[in-house]
């Protein structure tokens, strides 16, 4: 995670029903957080789940992480940070930065492979994604 | 609801990550458990949403209601009682009892409504519906 | 619910995580974006949970309905009207009706009570909230 | 992860509010399954958040990572095996296993830390918790 990283920033605020008896967002809630940032990724940048399905392609998560070093409260703004990494292997691998007022809540990763129509893992990276990347200057 | 209805019986324990900063359920989890009492219902009684999907129909919900008369808390055994309304109307009416330590917790109502697969609502009850209903005693 | 009622409008997007294997938003999570049409009331129209609380008030949900009309899908926007109803008993009763694309998806109401510090149910209204009433010209 | 660890085995069954458009369950909830596996083994081996709470301690999580391998689907059966790791460090991880039909659906873990009154960080074991290992036999 670096700022010359292809990246978006999401503004959020903490809702009432994400936080847990220790009045603090419940820690699996921030996938939720990490998945608004990845959409809102793919909508500012122009690559989705939804052209993956086009190009007949499933892009499942095989991996989940999160870090947390503070927690957020109800009512908190804050934002996520969402970097593409930009990977050699046919894998589609998001950093995430969550901060609110300054402070670093938790850091986070999500990677994602390609299944073709016949449920196969795909293990080179398919032509629609390697248009995107040359389209965002990741690569020649 | 009473007790020579078609009914099921499903016990269930609060989860930690259900409960809001007042640390009791959230208002809108018990639809969660409404609908394990009705799947549970389904699978006991040879009835689910897949059977109409097979038959041709979604059954979409329409309406749901829940009136809360104590709050559950975290690690709470209850059980939600799941009465079948036996309805005249091409309807699916599902009514809830939530009982804890035998005490009330909560009452509740879903509606569905069965949609062909042209996406339009149907009047009458699908045959397959009326199969089931003949099935146990519900019509003759 | 009528243009006059005192209200506030949310706009929002369906998240991937809030659709089920229908396609369509999970019917359980509107209660959710009504919390959020409510939170925004409370913000925008300076009264909020954490007022009662403050006052020595918890406000507690014990009732809620949802009509539905049409179905969200991942990605729409839409927008929440959160409606006060100006009720004489000593309740918080809301009405909502989320909109999209200019179509009625649903319509809502939540019903929250007063209780005080000795877990009673306040049967007259509160002073605080008679106060913010007048504030907002709802009373005299 | 090996069979002499100390562990719980909690059986569950896929709800359909778990599951998203690509008709598996959304990533973001084995979290939730996880932590009904965590609270089964505390309920089973006589420690939980609650003892930590009681004798002055909050235990937040503050790392969590899921890899998966194969999806769930509505209505599978499965299992979560919740292995203890017994670290030396003033932490408590866990290590999770889901499999159904005897095949490996994902493996996770989770990182607790030791918080006292005070909201420091807490670098050796609390007394509880290590008379807790005692009586299990995982330290002398």
């Amino acid at each position: 995670m670096n700022d010359q990283d292809l990246k978006s920033v999401t503004k959020l605020k903490v809702r009432f029903h994400e936080c847990d008896p220790l009045q603090i967002v419940w820690h699996g809630n921030y996938f939720k957080y990490f998945e608004e940032g990845r959409e809102d990724f793919s909508r500012r940048h122009g690559i989705s789940y939804l052209d993956a399905k086009k190009n007949g392609f499933a892009t499942p998560i095989v991996k989940t992480e999160c870090e947390h070093k503070l927690p957020l409260e109800y009512g908190d703004d804050f934002q996520v940070e969402t970097f593409f990494v930009n990977s050699e292997a046919a894998k589609i691998i998001f950093q995430y930065r969550i901060i609110s007022s300054g402070k670093l809540i938790c850091t986070g990763q999500t990677v994602q492979v390609f299944i073709d129509k016949n449920s196969e893992l795909v293990l080179n990276n398919p032509l629609f994604f390697l248009d995107w990347k040359k389209k965002m200057g990741l690569i020649k």
